[in-house]
């Protein structure tokens, strides 16, 4: 496994969501009659796909609507939602920025302290909305919001950064334990889910370390650049398979079943579609969600890196608002793009290759098909996008 | 066979037109003597080349014209022709309609109910203009249609849909039973075509339920966004391999030949080379024959599953029309890219590698090269599509 | 050798110019110092490099200069040199058409017939000029057109197609016996150059017959649309390599060396030094001897399969004129891409790599190493090509 | 190790940084915590970073700012530095060219003899500005600035050319017996640093001959197009695995750590990162300089090859000038496309990898995952790049 990428040193090849595709099966399956239902913690949730903790993408209306459709979005405790009591008019700001000055503006809107009262605010107004209230902080404030989010009765607990790590050595700061904080939020009947990763081994250790969902990827989101930045970053596939790997033994060691959650660079339904037969539980995704006439973003979107005050990575994505939230998941779709009706998507892909629920389609085959460009395509997709007549 | 994509799972890499190519040989022909013929359920058929079944290629005037031509063409019985009197009237609305509106056009035109009685008169329609009569319905109403169109006389009867199996799992309908239909209809004295599959064991479990032609490719059309949309799709070298693969061994074994169809995804002559150098008895193209004067579309195609209501896959696709059917097979080529005098290069393709007959030309040498974009290529291909000086 | 391209089929993975690069030595030389010249049939020559047989490249006034630089150009025996008593007046037609026309004038042009007398004298003003006589006709007409350049006192006769083989069959035609031709040749002491062909068999049988030099490459020109029109080429490193290797193999059996040229799908002198450490003796170039002021095109360049009748493979070609014949070969290059002073690149490039002379070239390493267009190079090549700011 | 590209022939499949990226570490370390400096006989930097020898970013002022910040930069003894009193009305000229003139231009510049009394007063000026005075000279001239840099006290000697030999022939003038000048220089007390290199072998005889540092790199560059026209080029990643691995392998044998640094084609934060990884002690660039106020190119940079007079390789290219030297050191940064805040970047990603020094960041997992355009990236950098809406 790997091949030499110079003397002495091997390297193993990762493979990407455009480097695949999945093959029509020998039984096929009613789309309507599969079940694509998924369980975390003993819940279970109808639609398997959670929206990402992005400024852009989530507020408290957002995660409202998401909830009631099945699904369920994560706020994220330390962007313009607890910064500002009126976020609308911060968003506003950022629509109308231009883009030379819109990483410049973000820094200094994110450079607001994160006002305490807001977090138990947001919660409650979710729980008031009838959706599961998900938070999310990261893993130096976990410990803090942790405690307040659980005062204000939230459902999930998310600790989330660019890259995590079991263990993380800081002279300058304490590092957050996850074996504790994991039990003291067992001990409020909270789960707590935590990310991102790419590997088998990190995968693994969280879930020794208690954790309830993990999630999987980094660096390859539509707002992130991390890759270019810092030269890190596994293509989706491999992580989900890898990570997927963890889960399984973990499962066979333990008899704990902990769902992994593909998060990052899905596009369209096809991408989610390779994502489930790579071996996700559910997935995340921010940028087809912004595009939701409820999504907060005014058509924006941008990750939690992009405000770094020093080492900003991503940047402010346009990507217009063009459908309901419910017509991104459920239909009628109106574009033939693959980017709404995700769950119509899901349904038909899964009958295609006759996988009954997620378990089955998680075995699914895998080929190896680059959809890079060629001659023949070049001119299809420059036509497709203006670039040619 | 396969290569790891991660931790314990293995995938295998598969080709398509543009990653292969063809060798000359030691021995050449003169193309005028090859014998480029084909035969199914007894037929002889001079052109192996076969119309698609969609609404901007195949009206009954381009199934005469083909027919007269040695080939034929595959009217589809779900299509306009015949869910309206006047098909012309809808046509001309379609080409006319922006970009912006012609999904949702689509969408519209094909929610008209089918008149049945339309059915038999398109079928007798193309028996009085003296051609094969060949058309097609979706298996779920394969047994209802396949009965009209035998009372009215058809001569091949085609059960197509995006991704077909044999076996298929259903509560809400009742799935067709392949061998019962095959029967009935060869009870008529009716061949039976059925797709569309990429896999070995579909083809062999087709062939075995009676079926006496095989449509292989799924989602590599021009029309198509099965890809994007559902995450599937197999490059068509390896798919055709694979059918031909299942053929030539259903033969060894029961002694009846079946020929293969590779269809979608061809624009060029080259690549109706490649997919006969790789096992294909005939094939089937739609994007070509769009741009033929007899061409229904008015300079447009779309595909089946376009119109979907809730889930459009593929989009309308300009083409123009520049050169007569007559031209586009047999030349005299006007333009040099390979999309006029398809059988001419065919003709001259098999010249060069030295083969007489279609069978020599399914055991050709196929040599593995990439005809992806590199430095030397990007500045020629821009400037041939306009995209540089 | 060969990976499975589908069930039971396997083939072999080939490589171009842009797959591959070179590696500086361990040793190095002055470049002024390497020893660049070659041999064929008993003549040296002091440049390695062809003009190829394109009516846009080669006249009497080009053969005649290069032939002074040191090389040759070959003189194309049913082009317009042979058609025209005056040519001028039909290159400029040429050279004013529209895009849209030039095909189709070519056509016409080219089915002008060939004028008997004008063989001869155009081989005596080439002699006249003091220059190699060189001069090329298909097989169909090499015995007629063969006996008529010996008369005049040609030095060497090319018989040259898009795929050449040492058997071809036809009933309607009697196809040259190449024993025989390249006999009666060598008895009037003409050397035979024979191409193209991609193969170690075929480069082994056309030595055999007695060829005194292989044209080796069928579909990578820039004017050359064989690929997208007939699915066949071979990429010309591995076309190299291969003929090469059925030289050397041809020298041990026999004793006599028979050079090989690599010809086709050169731009710059990098894929020129790259065909020589492949294992070619001589170059032959078209496209980069067309932007010569002495070029007879005007700016223009267009293949022989171009003007074909009924099969037109190959456009016409725009490159522009910038530079004498003489600053292309040896400098002072004013451009810095590669396209002028190709001689003292190939110079610097045999003392980077430590070569003294082209056989050494030939055993150079190589390394795979595409220049594909990767996320960093796009936009380089962009802002070069003028796509983007 | 090698793949067939024709028969009897391998060649090594090579890796350039948009092939690879690095992988999460299961332990992660505060980036401000982890030691980023290296040494070289014996001298401590803090920042492993160095200027390249171009004349478009090192200038005395440039290099006195960059020795302050931690690192140094090489100032070139055969640029304009050296050919004129006051080189700032000759950038002016080169900043002021059309595109079309620039090669030109150049090659007349450059063409100015040097003055040697310069050279002294250079070296003199960055000393007083309290850098480390560190300057170049090729091979051909290395005895005679050598002696003239060591009397005016330079830190740093840096023998460079493209590329880089132990052994050169030539009758036509000496060639530089690199361990007599190196003995030389050591007398004197003075470090050589000596490149380019892409070679086990070469790397490992320089070092044999006393170099105290060796650049890698032949080709890569953006201001370089050595590989278009010569064809030489290896990709950085296997070239500076290769390198490290003679380096170690030198270490092992002689006791002796011979530090290797990375030279050309890094853009961003991320090659960097890559390049430690791949095994550099320290790396070189140009074009992110040149983008420094600081720097003297006004906006553009040049390779020295750019201006030869024959045969110019390279181009002037524009990169604007839109930071301080120290904030693309150090940031804050104001963009977030990875040329900003590079050591910031370094950190960070030596901080998520779990290095806790550039010998842990040598020897961190690399993966193979190619950048290359796909069908999901296209679009994405389209609009980046400002060709699509």
């Amino acid at each position: 496994m790997g091949m030499y990428i110079g003397i002495g040193r091997k390297a193993r090849k990762c493979f990407g969501f455009d480097d695949v595709a999945l093959v029509p099966g020998s039984l096929t399956i009613n789309p309507d009659e599969v079940d694509i239902s998924w369980e975390m913690a003993g819940r279970r949730f109808e639609v398997p796909i959670i929206a990402s903790a992005m400024d852009g993408v989530v507020d408290v209306r957002f995660a409202v609507e998401l909830g009631k459709l099945g699904g369920f979005a994560v706020l994220n405790l330390e962007g313009v939602q607890t910064r500002f009591e009126d976020p609308g008019e911060v968003l506003d700001r950022i629509a109308a920025a231009n883009p030379e000055q819109s990483t410049h503006l973000l820094q200094q809107i994110y450079s607001e302290p994160i006002k305490k009262k807001l977090i138990g605010r947001r919660i409650e107004e979710i729980i008031a909305g009838g959706a599961p209230a998900v938070v999310s902080a990261i893993p130096q404030r976990a410990a803090e919001f942790g405690s307040l989010a659980a005062e204000a009765g939230c459902d999930i607990f998310v600790v989330q950064s660019t890259v995590i790590s079991v263990e993380h050595e800081s002279s300058a700061y304490e590092s957050l334990d996850f074996s504790k904080f994991n039990a003291d939020m067992h001990g409020c009947g909270i789960p707590v889910m935590v990310g991102n990763t790419t590997t088998y081994e990190v995968t693994y250790a969280l879930m020794e370390a208690g954790a309830d969902g993990i999630f999987c990827g980094v660096g390859p989101g539509a707002a992130c650049t991390t890759r270019g930045v810092l030269g890190i970053g596994v293509p989706q596939i491999t992580t989900t398979v890898d990570c997927a790997f963890a889960r399984d033994r973990f499962y066979k060691m333990t008899g704990r079943y902990v769902p992994i959650v593909t998060d990052g660079g899905m596009r369209v339904g096809g991408d989610i579609c390779k994502a489930f037969a790579a071996g996700a539980d559910a997935v995340m995704i921010g940028s087809p969600f912004a595009k939701a006439h409820e999504a907060p973003g005014r058509g924006y979107h941008w990750g939690m890196a992009t405000p770094h005050a020093n080492l900003p990575r991503g940047t402010r994505v346009h990507v217009g608002q063009n459908a309901s939230l419910e017509q991104i998941l459920f239909g009628p779709a109106e574009l033939d793009d693959g980017s709404q009706n995700l769950i119509g998507a899901l349904r038909t892909s899964m009958g295609n290759v006759g996988a009954h629920n997620i378990l089955e389609m998680q075995n699914t085959e895998i080929i190896i098909a680059p959809a890079i460009q060629t001659e023949g395509k070049l001119l299809q997709k420059a036509q497709r996008i203006g670039m040619a007549k």
